[in-house]
């Protein structure tokens, strides 16, 4: 269930120790807001020096309040820290904010200093944020422990950066969107993102979650926590860069992962993840009034056939689909529409609008109720009749109030559906545009941004394979001893793989006899190599043992290995070869990585990742997504191969080696999948 | 040298016939435009009844003016179309500007109207823009005969949506960008697209040229025009997707291209292609100032880590890189800063700005000045000191008019170099932000508008390989007459193309003989087959005579071909296969499309696309751009293939299309592409 965080959100009472008259120091912005409290709690300003501090008497120490502090903020000199904590805790803090800096960021003293004050809060049952914060705030319980007030709203902002809350503060306001809590991370030396994470997931004031943060903490947990959240979780972070990865690890000492994993965890946990501050602001302002598109159908509504097109290609290249509408729709909008009017999708009013402005109106009402769109953009002019600026073909008090009047009834056409529809406007701040937006329709100045805006309605549906949730690890077998390549083949076969017969043989009387065991043609590989293929270590499609045992001596000569593998050389006709493997990242733990093998694996990097386990269904869709899955389907008057016997193995391999965590990395390759099933080639384990 | 235009951007005398004092007639708003001539040109307004329009006396007709019209806007309903430009031109008129719909957007017959039309204007040696078009502006000139007014500047705006060009204006302001001209496209019935292009060209006023077009008339002659433009083309077009380039054929009738061709073009002649109004401001913005970067690399500093890596990401997003600094710089970074201060790339101040906000100058010159970089971006919190927020640290008229001060230092380092310096501020509209804007130093409030900036700046530059220009047609060659798989080979081999010999046979004494004239191993092909391989209709790997003629036999029993061609099978080891084709364009005339061949060819679309013929460094670049390109250099310890020769050979096979103007498209697949040289291996044509 998570831990209790009562006290961080809704405490009995406040001390801000360091509370401070001078305006430099941050223990002075803090104080001011946390007097704030509208008589909700008592809140104690401590200052060493005592006298008052905001016109308050301040009390010089902790102790000396005389009563129990439910929730002490600590912004004292990083040399004091710790005597300050702990006189909290003995005052009887159940909560801790820790704003006081010079910790892990500055190095492994300071990680040291800030994971004995954790051990000694945990102790004591309580709770710490940070240190290295800048606060917390819960608009929803009148608590403001931040040097900003943060606008009441249904977002609560889980984020390592201080900047880019404000950023946040100021995108949100167009839209309408504000904060239930504010949570400035820190080192999160004992409360952590994913506890954080789990409360705002129970927080009943809070609809959706922002998350920024460059160190996940346990990933893992994360992505488990996200997908368990029932409500819209939005990741910014960076990474995807080498400068990023460069810069985060030398800012936060973050452990960092490749962004594949990051988009991958975010896949299958339905994280929208998101690149820059103004995307996150889109996508939590189509979120939040919580529709979603059933599918990626859309219609597009224009006034002017140039704002349709750029619009229709904006939306498709969000991954969305504008299909032609279907005839009876079609015939519905040309009678209420006129000649020059287009009414495939894009639909443009061409004019009409201008004419009667209650026609985006009847249009839209129409284009929301046909069952071949999922969702509907309205993108162009409309406002500007309204709008101060007047333009081409606008101006006229009339035109401005039917122009009114249709943005009323949208809005009431929008109440009476549960699909998705954004708007795009040249005035998105005219009183039309107004109207709808206080309807709760995104409106957007932006194309793009009304695009993204719809593709987040169209995504992380919970359940769908485009997002499964995170599969729960499996209980550890008991671990491999050895990782060489012969114990790394029946461990695997042991877990259902299948391998073609193969003896490991030392010299050439058990190379005669292993040949007796299977027909050729035989496959020679030398173990005990790292890259057996590259060292010239196999040898393949030898005919009899008379191949066989010439390759042998060629190759023992050559290389000396110590011991050979002789195998059964797999029919290659009409197969296709796939690469699986998984590595264990250090904060998402095992993760699959499945794609096209062979020589072009490299060349191409046509794989797709996802935590481990994966079960069948889901690697069948990692499959079927490849730029290169139409080979599976055979090509050239190729047969399709067994797609489903491939996924099968995927995941038998991905769950062997989730059940194995002193597995750091493990890869098939090639997994040979032929029309008539699959056969691993090869195959290498890693142990830690 | 291109038309004269001079008549319709800088008249001597102006009519607008079908002038209305009625505010629903567009000869209302256009005709209180004209009149704004500034005494630089009479202006005579028409109306048929006469009397009075915007309290100046109407003429009836153009000839009752009694003198001659230079230049005759023409408004009136369609039906009196013909009468009023027939009787424009007997008045001397040299320019016609036609407001007046109903012509091709209304299907042929229109079509045929408006050419009728086109042909007489031409025959009087005057120019017309439009039919169905909304007017046109030249700032430079005090025309005005669009309904709206255009902010002057220096951007030529040649627009076929009237609504995206005001989207446009509202966009611009903010940047301090403005209008040069503005030119409705219209139906381009006889003014074209390229026409304008050119004379914006030619335009001293005109800075850079911004385009918003379906229907590009002659393709080819527009990206001819863009490449010796001399000024930066940006050009907002749709098609991407299949909705738009749907919906663009109804609406205009456009003969749409592929987008890969319309990139393909674009990037040849340095024309920035954008897909939204918001991406066109951006890019302008960012162009305006002249400036170009000399290479991809980068330097970010930020005042909080999260914008600089966030910023990072978003810079390497767009194809740019940002290095780390080298020690030097580094040093010198270090004693400006303090210790937490980070000084890799991306650079951050870490709360030095709000110690002192000198520290954000210092440090923006030490990176303009470092030659490792070749733009700077600047991003975060800078603005807030002085912006009325405040904010976490922010506040104090002292540190308000610290970073004023600051601003005004960046603009004089800006000044005192040639590179770039993009800046992204949560606050782009504070004081210290427009002090920035008002040296010429772009401002964006989104991370993401601010990379797209910079990579506007670092590409497009004239003559480099990533935009070579666009080479001239040859000299058409004498046509083909048949295009057989024969003719074809022998055609190619002719202009230099190397193939396997070969010999068409068409019974087993040819295939005999032809056995003798060279060795085996023997390929033999079906011809006169759409899809030999496909259709069973190729035999590789036959050994001798022997199989040869066995396979010859089973192949004529099941296709009955009349005739077959007997070829030495190439030496397929360590070679990888390319395709290179080319089609003509209805547009763009012959395109060029050089990848990846074989099997993987459709699986994967690695292709690139260019305008043909292709010089060989071209095409050594296409082929270094290949998502596949590892395999050209050889991977798993194959040998390199000669690249060198196969760019000569796409050269050979793109010029002889190129002078074929009877070829619809030719292909070579596969290009068998050795160590040591190149083979076609297979080829087909089909002519008009």
């Amino acid at each position: 269930m998570g831990r209790d965080l009562s006290a961080l959100f809704d405490p009995v009472s406040v001390a801000v120790v360091g509370a401070s008259d001078d305006p430099a120091k941050y223990g002075h912005a803090i104080a001011a807001q946390a007097v704030r409290a509208n008589g909700r709690r008592p809140v104690h300003l401590v200052n060493r020096r005592g006298g008052t501090v905001l016109g308050r008497t301040a009390s010089p120490s902790l102790s000396a309040i005389g009563e129990p502090v439910d929730l002490a903020v600590v912004s004292v000199p990083a040399a004091g820290f710790e005597d300050a904590v702990d006189e909290a805790l003995r005052c009887g803090a159940r909560a801790i904010v820790a704003i006081t800096a010079g910790f892990a960021e500055t190095g492994d003293v300071g990680r040291i200093r800030q994971n004995a004050v954790a051990e000694r809060v945990r102790a004591a049952g309580a709770v710490m944020v940070g240190p290295n914060c800048l606060g917390l705030a819960d608009n929803t319980t009148d608590l403001f422990l931040a040097s900003d007030t943060f606008t009441p709203g249904g977002v609560a902002l889980l984020s390592q950066s201080g900047n880019l809350a404000l950023e946040l503060q100021l995108r949100f306001r167009p839209h309408g969107l504000g904060f239930s809590r504010f949570v400035s991370l820190g080192n999160q030396a004992d409360v952590t993102l994913v506890d954080l994470l789990a409360d705002c997931a129970r927080h009943e004031g809070t609809r959706a979650i922002a998350v920024y943060a460059e160190d996940f903490g346990d990933g893992r947990a994360f992505a488990e926590a996200a997908a368990d959240a029932g409500k819209p979780v939005v990741l910014l972070t960076a990474g995807r860069g080498d400068a990023s990865a460069r810069s985060a690890q030398s800012h936060t000492g973050a452990l960092t992962t490749s962004a594949d994993v990051v988009t991958a965890a975010c896949r299958d946990a339905g994280v929208e993840l998101v690149a820059t501050p103004r995307e996150l602001t889109v996508v939590l302002a189509a979120l939040n009034g919580g529709r979603r598109a059933a599918d990626h159908r859309v219609a597009v509504l224009t006034d002017g056939g140039g704002h349709g097109v750029i619009a229709a290609d904006a939306v498709e290249a969000t991954g969305l689909a504008v299909p032609e509408l279907r005839e009876p729709t079609r015939q519905g909008l040309r009678e209420a529409l006129w000649e020059q009017s287009a009414v495939a999708n894009p639909v443009d009013l061409a004019g009409m609008g201008e004419q009667d402005p209650g026609s985006y109106a009847e249009i839209v009402a129409a284009l929301l109720a046909a069952e071949e769109v999922a969702a509907v953009l309205m993108t162009g002019y409309f406002g500007g009749y309204a709008a101060a600026q007047g333009g081409l073909g606008g101006g006229g008090t009339a035109l401005a109030d039917g122009e009114q009047a249709a943005a009323r009834l949208i809005a009431a056409r929008h109440r009476a559906t549960a699909k998705p529809l954004v708007v795009q406007s040249m005035y998105p701040d005219s009183p039309s545009c107004r109207t709808l937006a206080a309807a709760g329709i995104p409106v957007f100045g932006a194309t793009e941004d009304a695009a993204r805006a719809l593709a987040a309605t169209a995504t992380g549906s919970p359940g769908s394979l485009a997002s499964p949730g995170v599969s729960p690890l499996p209980r550890p077998a008991s671990p491999m001893s050895e990782s060489g390549y012969m114990e790394t083949r029946v461990a695997l076969g042991a877990a259902g793989l299948a391998f073609p017969a193969a003896r490991e043989i030392h010299d050439e009387a058990e190379l005669l006899a292993a040949a007796e065991e299977f027909t050729g043609p035989y496959v020679l590989k030398a173990l005990h190599l790292l890259h057996k293929s590259d060292a010239g270590g196999v040898a393949l499609g030898l005919a009899g043992p008379g191949e066989l045992l010439a390759a042998f001596r060629e190759m023992h000569a050559r290389l000396d290995a110590c011991a050979y593998s002789v195998e059964a050389m797999a029919d290659l006709t009409d197969g296709i070869e796939l690469i699986v493997g998984v590595n264990r990242d250090p904060r998402f733990g095992p993760v699959a990585m499945v794609g096209l093998g062979g020589v072009l694996a490299e060349a191409l990097h046509d794989v797709a990742f996802t935590l481990a386990p994966v079960p069948a269904d889901r690697a069948l869709h990692l499959l079927r997504g490849l730029r290169t899955a139409a080979l599976l389907d055979g090509v050239r008057g190729r047969p399709p191969v067994d797609v489903a016997a491939a996924a099968r193995a995927v995941e038998t391999i991905t769950t062997f080696a989730a059940a194995h965590p002193e597995i750091a990395e493990i890869e098939v390759n090639p997994l040979l999948v032929r029309p008539d099933g699959v056969l691993a080639l090869d195959s290498r384990a890693v142990l830690d």
